[in-house]
């Protein structure tokens, strides 16, 4: 069980950028420098990112990307479902897979992963970026 | 994120033979059949349970696969375990990947992610397949 790798970056991205004064820009070389990214992989990213409105990309001398609000208002939750879909943690709770789920219903294995995906929601959604607010990263 | 597809079918298979009779073996073929997994991947896994220890595999007309101890002593963990190797949420709580976990002890995020696998492996690690024995599957 683990965050697919895209998403373990994507947090990781915007959590370099909530730790800028407010309004600061990254330039995807400082973001991937920054957190070790590599960097045609940030571009995929942030690209998602701005898509899904979670950051603003600026373009010219002074661009780069910059959140779209501020940090205390982004949830792990949405940066995670923006790079992944919906958290889905097993195939049967997946209703784009297969067809697993429409048998799912009385599945009590089922019901255990359904439980621990709600879990997960819960706690992802309860997490902002405000907490990285001005400080060093590490 | 997510159980691999791998661990996923895993748990499944170990809850098939859970559901049997004390003792009771199945074949590749009705496991598949019960639990909707591709044959060839069965195998696969069914074979790395073995390895493990989880499972007994029988040659012959009777052959087939058992549990090789009661369900109540199998772990939803050892079982994902046996497939994926240690859980490991993020890549900066794996040893195993690049060197992000040497600059991790004292970094707010993957001290979150840490703390988020602990809770996740207490979980699996609770879950015993007890709770199917006898029952018909669904």
């Amino acid at each position: 069980m683990r965050l697919s790798r895209k998403s373990d970056y994507a947090v990781r991205a915007v959590r370099y950028l909530a730790t800028l004064p407010e309004g600061g820009r990254g330039s995807i070389s400082t973001i991937a420098e920054g957190e070790a990214i590599p960097r045609e992989f940030l571009a995929k990213i942030l690209k998602d990112l701005t898509q899904a409105k979670i950051l603003k990309a600026y373009k010219g001398v002074s661009g780069g990307y910059q959140l779209s609000k501020p940090p205390t208002k982004i949830t792990f939750l949405e940066v995670i479902e923006a790079i992944d879909g919906p958290i889905k943690l097993s195939l049967c709770t997946d209703t784009r897979a297969s067809n697993l789920h429409r048998r799912a219903a009385n599945d009590e294995l089922c019901k255990f992963w359904k439980a621990q995906e709600q879990k997960i929601v819960k706690t992802l959604k309860s997490q902002t970026f405000g907490k990285f607010r001005g400080k060093t990263k590490r």
